[in-house]
Order: C-alpha cells, then sequence, then structure tokens
C-alpha cells in the first residue's frame, strides 16, 4: 500500500523550533474513503484539529520554525497514538460512532500503520535527528485545537499547555500566556498527559532530553485562517518569551 | 551515500523478545575505512562488542526472538548513541586515540548519522511498531559485552544487566540469574544508565511502555563461538525466568 508521507513546511529554518501538528488534516483518502461519516462529522473536530494547521503556520513564519503536519484524519490513525492505544483508530469518538472503525483486524490495524504511522515517525525522528546532528538542538512543540463543547459541556479555558516528563517548557509558555495576553490559560487543560495525549513528545522529544510543550487552542476563537492568524500573532511572542524563559533556566543550572 | 540497514534475523519469530546488538560489528566499510587504526585496535573491544552477536544468535534460537544487529563498528557511528553525545563518533576511546575522528565537521556528523543511525533508528522502530500493531507487545533486550581490563583494572562482575526507568525486567533477570547460574551478576555493571549507555532503550522501549533492560556480558567468557553459544545456554533460561516473573507482576497489578 501506498505511504503517506508528513508533510514538511520551511525545512530551511534556522530557529531551533519544530512544530508538529498531528491533527492538521481532515482528508479521507483511499482505500479507507469517508469511514461512513457524513460531510458535517468529516469536518468536525472528531476528525482534526480545525485551525490548528493554520495557527501552526503563522507561528513557522513569525518565529523562523520547521513545521510537520499530518496528511490524513486522525480518524484513520491518529498519529499522536501509538499502534495499540484505543484512540490510534477509534470506533467511537466523543459522541460518534465511527463505521468504518467498527471492527478492524490485527492485519487492518498493521496496514494503516504501515500506511500513515511509520512513515510519520520516521519523517519526524529524521527531521529532529538530522537537526541534532548539525548541532540545532531543537524545541518540539506540538499545535492542537479542541472544541469548546465537549459531551454537552462549555470549556472555560481558551489555551491549554501540556507537559510530559519535562515540564519546564511547559510551564514558562504558560506563565507567559498569563503575563501577555488576554486568554484564559491553563496548565495540562483541557487534557493531560495523563490522558495518553502526549505520544508525540514521549516519543521524539524526551528520549533526546528536547524541550517540550503540547498547545491547545479552543477551536471557537481560530474559526477561520484569518483569526488563526490572529491567534499566531498572539501566541508568537508567548513562544519566545518561553524559550528564552528555558535558555536562561539552562544558562542558570 | 549509501544507506547502511540494519541487519534482521528471524522475523518470522512469534516469540515477544527483541534482542538488539547494536555494537555487533567490527567492519569499517567505506567511505571511512579504518580510520587510521592497526589491525588489532580494529579487533579490540574498542571496535565492537567480541561476542555479543554470537550469544545474541544463540539466544534468538533458544527463545524464538527476532534479532536485531549493526552493519558497522560503532568507532564510525556508535547506535547507542544519540548523534550529538561525545560517544557517537568518539575521537578517543579508553586509552587509544581515533585518527579518524580527531576532526569531525558537522556536515561529517550529519553524514555519518544519515547512513547509519537513521536507518538503524527506523528499522528497529519499524520491526517495534509492527509487532505493537499485531498485538504482540515486544519485550526489548540489548546484548553487550565488556572487556575484562578497563584502564588497566580487572573487573569482577561477569554479567551485567542495566535498567532505565522501568526496571522490573533488568531485576528479575539478575535475580535470575543468581539463582539459576553461578555468575557473578550485577545490577548496574559495570555501567548504568548514568553512563548514558541506554540510549537504545529511552528512544525504543519506554515510549511504548515495553518492558528491557541491557545484558552485559564479560567478553573473556565469550571468547569463541562455542563459549558463546554455552553462555547462550546459561542465560536463556536466565531471560525466560525474567520474563515469566514480569508477567506474572502485569498480571498482580
Amino acid at each position: 500500500m501506498r505511504a503517506f508521507q508528513p508533510i514538511i513546511e520551511n525545512l530551511s529554518a534556522t530557529g531551533r523550533l519544530v512544530l508538529v501538528c498531528e491533527h492538521a488534516s481532515n482528508a479521507f483518502p483511499a482505500p479507507w474513503g469517508d469511514l461512513g461519516l457524513s460531510p458535517e462529522q468529516r469536518a468536525a473536530h472528531i476528525a482534526w484539529d480545525p485551525g490548528a494547521l493554520d495557527v501552526a503556520r503563522g507561528l513557522m513564519h513569525r518565529l523562523d520554525a520547521v513545521l510537520i503536519h499530518a496528511p490524513a484524519t486522525r480518524l484513520i490513525y491518529d498519529l499522536n497514538r501509538a499502534p495499540d492505544m484505543k484512540g490510534a483508530m477509534p470506533a467511537r469518538s466523543e459522541i460518534h460512532d465511527i463505521p468504518g472503525n467498527a471492527t478492524i483486524t490485527a492485519q487492518d490495524r498493521l496496514a494503516r500503520t504501515e500506511a500513515l504511522y511509520l512513515p510519520w515517525a520516521n519523517g519526524l525522528h529524521n527531521l529532529i535527528a538530522r537537526r541534532i546532528a548539525l548541532g540545532l538542538r531543537p524545541v518540539i512543540v506540538t499545535i492542537h485545537s479542541f472544541t469548546p463543547i465537549f459531551h454537552g459541556r462549555p470549556r472555560a479555558v481558551e489555551f491549554g499547555v501540556i507537559h510530559d516528563a519535562d515540564a519546564a517548557l511547559a510551564v514558562a509558555i504558560n506563565d507567559a500566556a498569563r503575563r501577555l495576553t488576554r486568554l484564559n490559560a491553563q496548565l495540562n487543560a483541557p487534557y493531560s498527559a495523563a490522558d495518553d495525549v502526549t505520544h508525540t513528545l514521549r516519543l521524539h522529544a524526551t528520549p533526546y532530553g528536547l524541550p517540550n510543550a503540547m498547545l491547545e487552542i479552543r477551536n471557537d476563537l481560530i474559526a477561520d485562517s484569518a483569526a488563526a492568524d490572529r491567534m499566531a500573532e498572539t501566541l508568537a511572542p508567548v513562544i519566545n518569551m518561553g524559550l528564552t524563559e528555558i535558555q536562561k533556566q539552562a544558562k542558570a543550572s
């Protein structure tokens, strides 16, 4: 089967920042197709993180970062999950059944892993390891969006900053957001590492000791490309201040 | 430049064990060649782990394991090191200068990373992730050997079992070695994770929560292939008892 390669933009960037957007796409390519979902379902947050790619691109331009993003919907394979996690090819997402994922054999699971997860994981790892070899130790920041209403309940948080084993960058970005913006910023909201949402950080940042954080933006604030670009304009100095803070801490230690 | 692929044996194995031998080879392929070393130096432990591959093969047959091993000497690229670690392409190893590594530019470092480290890391990751997708959660055991005399001092330890973040399998194997063999077995000897020797475990086992351990055998005990096979015969039940113990613990928790 065809391998679906990750999409990489601004590869010649000289900054340390590597932006990762695992849920950038709501493409439903063959041979899986629409998985039995309606057009409305395929446009909804169950299929992707609406607005996340636009914010990531806005940050890429402002911060001289490299960007890597997904070529297909997370409902075929969620690239932020290991192949045996329930969420990798979910039979149900929030209140929606996913008919095309109702019965997945071990061979189906292997085929999706080979078509989507392996090219993604290798592509991201190669990108990171090459920059490490050149002496440009990357900083890994993943960009996500979340739905303002989940299982019928509104969420107050607007900007969530999630960490895994190394909290330094997430804490610094969250502090910077509270100082520089009026966003309702919260650490480890609306999810945390305990919800198994930090696979990318664990696989690609922690083993190399790279600073890392997962950013979550409420998707009603980035509902069109103009709003997403305004959010990137708001968050670029926030991320910069976070990076400056962890560089200070590294020098002091 | 040519990519040097890892060598995989017994890929159709149905056991959970994945044996990894990062220092299996003392081949010095072009374009790097002998790095200015004598034949004696190229045969010595600075270039590879003598006997480790023979032990690993003996274990592979006895335990129905898959085996992955290195295609070239660790002095060109040490596959158990990240690209920016000092030991990845060392200018000096124990008491030996490595002339071909005396002055390595960032571009040289990138070229070796692309030729050796990336194919290895991708090959091992693909092997592991495919088995995870099929529901066969692997157990990762790396096989090494160490020199009986280091910087002029003899080492009493004969069998070292080293762990990283998850100690369970290493503790179980060390306990089994003490019960089943007369080997001088020690935990975290002659090295430990603090010496940065557990890169493979950190990159390939920890992110997936896979049981893992690094085994070190004193190389005077495996000086020829018959001795290495006797060591495999000794260690196969030790590893089996360790695997049984962690399965018990997993069921009890």
